[in-house]
């Protein structure tokens, strides 16, 4: 029927639920971001995600607010719910348990060895009809946590600025603006989404770099800054001599990394680089400094299959374009 | 009501006949392609596209078709009906005048002095309710025939295949493939739209390429082969020094400039692109070499505001992207 609202599949509210979960990175940290929904008669009437510093949980949060209404009801949540009892708060298997829902979806199962199917194996024991779905949205919204526990290390998002022909500024070094207003409050927005952003030391001392957060009301989101250099940091940041350095940063699940060429070059030489966001601007520039150094490709066909594209909106006049590298299992 | 085709405004049978004017591109060389409709109580009762060779005109052949149909009916033409007898035809006003349309739409006024106007006036002159409607498919649809009569030279599309971060090729020069075969097949029907190919002369002498139509059916459509070099011409092509020469490639209304880099930039240099093609593969190259050379871009601030976007599509994983350049009225 024209104009009724179809009822969301268990995929919509999982979606739903990832996109809830987007609002705790990156504070949620060392915790991952999780986002919960209480689902009663098609309506929901619970909601959480996980809070600063990682605590409460989504789950705790989301059951406080659906009270009563959660006995019986449905509940999506990203990552499996923990199953291990923290000092710092219940375990949400067990939170779960004593809510009573009927059923309990969720998108990914926890790595973490202290859950890792437990929680939902307890859930189960309860009489509860609970089950891992496979649902990449939930893998996305979950890409720090889950790098951080498969590889020991940040996912990491490889940011070009650039023009049509893959120029980032002119001969003389030149790069104010490339790209417009609308991009680069973009960026500011994709930093405040990140635990520490990234530079070489080249452009660091070349232009030193500002890298927090303009936007109005999330000045304080500005995350910690790294500086790609064999010498001593710089005052107010973290240096590390290589990529491959990346696992040492404590506490960082989402690495922004900013560039320059020889920055970018040396993360993807090394095949660290997650997803790449790109904002090209409809100009050109001709001779002038490319993107990316040598990343010691050998043949053209070594180049292909990696990237594939995940988002491309229009900001202005630029466009964004997300990739993320493609991985084998 | 829902269901129900909504009927087309001018402005959409306008449309229709720039898109039949594409079938004429580029074969009705020298004269411009023109598409042509007759609408007889919302009902398409004549079309025509200008034909090989530029005669019969689009109107000759609706009208034939519409027959006894066109008397009361709209005509809609991309290009004002000609004015001018000529021995290789009548003139197209003569033959509405004849046929008594009702009303008579042109996208755009034609620039040749033996109309520029007087195709109108003549079927005003005889009742009709005639006029030039303000048009830019109609325009699009033209653009080499007004840039000839403009600025007395074709119309010039600079094709580039390129990697995310501009490269299109190793540093040893190795480029095949940097796109797919959809998108290759795609410069190959973009080749048929095209009077003529330009590439540079290092390209010629590197490459040696085919520069031919190789899609089934359209075989016979290859362009002609020209080569920008100071030299002698290569076996098989023209040659031309330097882009401002080519104003004087005869019966050239649509060229279209394959690279390499020097080429590209050689004619960004001096402003004699109006449309850039690019296909754009999800790769990174690193170090390579670069879509275009030095087109003596000063400062950013210049390059900006000279491109639209015009059309951006998926081909495979590859992505097209025309833009167009902005020009002052």
């Amino acid at each position: 029927m024209a104009g009724a609202t179809p009822i969301p599949a268990d995929a919509d509210w999982l979606a739903a639920a990832a996109r809830l979960a987007t609002r705790a990175r990156p504070l949620s940290r060392p915790n991952p971001g999780v986002g919960a929904l209480v689902i009663k008669d098609d309506i929901v009437v619970g909601r959480g995600w996980t809070m600063p510093g990682g605590r409460p949980h989504a789950e705790a949060i989301a059951l406080a607010q659906a009270g009563e209404a959660a006995r019986g009801a449905d509940i999506f949540v990203t990552l499996e719910p923990c199953a291990h009892r923290s000092t710092r708060g219940p375990a949400c298997a067990d939170l779960l348990v004593e809510a009573g829902p009927a059923r309990v979806i969720a998108g990914c199962e926890d790595p973490d060895p202290r859950t890792a199917g437990q929680g939902i194996a307890r859930l189960r024991a309860a009489g509860i009809d609970a089950r891992i779905a496979d649902h990449p949205p939930s893998w996305a919204s979950l890409a720090g946590y889950l790098t951080r526990a498969r590889d020991g290390r940040p996912h990491v998002t490889l940011k070009l600025a650039m023009s049509l022909d893959g120029r980032i500024a002119l001969p003389d070094g030149q790069s104010r603006w490339i790209t417009g207003e609308i991009a680069r409050a973009h960026v500011h927005s994709r930093r405040a989404l990140s635990d520490a952003i990234l530079v070489g030391g080249k452009t660091w001392r070349a232009d030193a770099p500002a890298l927090d957060v303009r936007l109005p009301g999330i000045e304080d989101r500005s995350p910690q800054r790294i500086v790609l250099t064999r010498g001593p940091a710089p005052q107010g940041t973290l240096a590390i001599a290589s990529p491959d350095r990346i696992g040492t940063l404590a506490d960082v699940l989402y690495l922004y990394v900013e560039g320059g060429a020889g920055a970018a070059a040396s993360f993807l030489a090394v095949d660290l680089v997650d997803r790449l966001e790109i904002y090209r601007a409809p100009i050109l520039i001709g001779d002038g400094l490319p993107a990316i150094g040598d990343i010691g490709l050998g043949n053209l066909s070594a180049a292909h299959e990696r990237w594939g594209l995940a988002e491309r909106r229009q900001l202005g006049s630029d466009t964004f374009e997300a990739y993320e590298r493609q991985r084998e299992e």
